[in-house]
């Protein structure tokens, strides 16, 4: 069994990109730049914003964080995007979700400028992700695909099902999974026979939000298994495939935690950086 | 067999709107306005430009059309999309595809005014089908949705195949069977066992572009099945299904011609109405 080491595959990521980033700065250029905007105070949010800040720091992207209060008005909020939208030295902003009620957040998405929208999350990126023009790529379907490469897990001509339908995950990896050739299948809570189209797959991506879903009997032998799923639950964070059970069957299997997650996060370093050198060439 | 007579639907839909123009306009609103530009002599564009004109004229949207020869230049072709983006009596611009050789196609699309994008095929659209958002949808895969709506056709809870992955008609197709319910697997070139894909399938919706490729073999009993090909052979146009033999087999079926291709065409002038209504709205 082949562990899919997404922190270690995170790492050499970041140690690329840091010796890009030297390169650049030792030509004279600035550093790149990631505005950071965490609205209240969601403990998990804080821990996700402090591991990108930490993350950028350690490449060599400046992260200029904004901790606003959760009372903040709409208006507040979109002037502060606006404002970052024209600053020269920020390549990337990023919108910590969820925003307290009241804020509205595709409103706010939309507003950042696609050129700087590094989650991917712009509708304009969006499309260009279905349809196979250069932009951002959504973090986690985009680093997924990065961990596949790494370990040369070609999927084209091969069944991929994905488990899942969400706009940030599901879909989009559907579709990066069909220009990369796959045949795909996306199930959801509608499916009928779930562990029939699962146990089909030659590739199956988890992303439903619950603890060992997936299980030994639902997956074929020598299927490739990745586990989007974070879930806190007693016994710590556990993924939504069982991968106890699972290690023994698959061909290659992400941990969690250290698999899908850091390689989400050095996505988005590979998207400030990328939003970076385009920003140069203006 | 119940045939999904997309003539007589999409005759229906023109009819509604007829009326529902007639009403705006004794309110003493402008009539909606579809600016149509067509480039060059192809022959089967002519015929689809000439279609949709009549189609316009019949419901009571005013449409402008804009003949240029082969020649023109990318950068008057784009002064012409931008000009129309400006004119306040124009809620629509269709530029026939393909363009002649020379041209950026996909540079003009993203030119035009995503809120005059009839066509849905602007990224920005495309973005906003795929998160769910209201916008545009691209024609066909729409005129498919609505045709099976009329029909009681609910893919909901039931497993779909698309055949082929393009990105007028495979992919966004996909997107919206999805949001409809339905467990969706796109097929295509590279996909290794077609049949069994097929066979598995309540909703087959075909979309390859060759002459009965689909088989009653490869399709099980009771199945909703939809042409989106058209062939011209020798014995004039054809779908991607072999529709004499697939009859006696399916639930439901579209012929070719008289099946989606209308509905296309009834989806643009649905379209364009709401680009009227929004517009109006400002």
């Amino acid at each position: 069994m082949i562990l899919l080491d997404g922190k270690k595959t995170s790492l050499e990521i970041r140690q690329e990109l840091k010796e890009k980033i030297k390169a650049y700065m030792a030509k004279g250029h600035r550093a790149p730049g990631l505005a950071v905007i965490l609205v209240g105070d969601d403990p998990a949010s804080q821990v996700y914003v402090r591991n990108k800040e930490k993350a950028c720091a350690d490449v060599g992207i400046v992260s200029k964080s904004f901790r606003l209060s959760a009372d903040i008005s709409q208006q507040e909020l979109e002037s502060l995007i606006q404002k970052l939208n024209k600053e020269s030295e920020i390549d990337g902003i990023l919108l910590q979700l969820p925003l307290p009620k009241g804020l509205d957040s595709q409103r706010c998405l939309e507003l950042i400028s696609p050129d700087k929208d590094v989650d991917g999350f712009h509708p304009q990126n969006v499309g260009k992700l279905m349809l196979g023009l250069p932009g951002f790529r959504s973090c986690t379907p985009a680093g997924i695909m990065t961990l596949l490469q790494r370990y040369n897990l070609d999927p084209a001509g091969k069944k991929a099902v994905v488990i899942g339908r969400s706009n940030i995950v599901g879909k989009p990896l559907a579709l990066l999974l069909l220009q990369a050739n796959a045949t795909v299948t996306v199930c959801h809570s509608r499916t009928k026979d779930l562990t029939k189209e699962v146990l089909d797959a030659d590739f199956v991506f988890a992303a439903v939000g619950r603890a060992k879903f997936v299980k030994a009997d639902m997956v074929k032998p020598g299927a490739v298994i990745v586990d989007v799923g974070i879930n806190r639950t007693e016994q710590g964070l556990v993924g939504d495939c069982d991968f106890e059970a699972l290690k023994e069957k698959a061909l290659a299997i992400t941990p969690v935690p250290g698999g899908v997650g850091p390689m989400t996060i050095a996505q988005l370093l590979v998207n400030t950086f990328g939003a970076y050198k385009q920003h140069l060439d203006l």
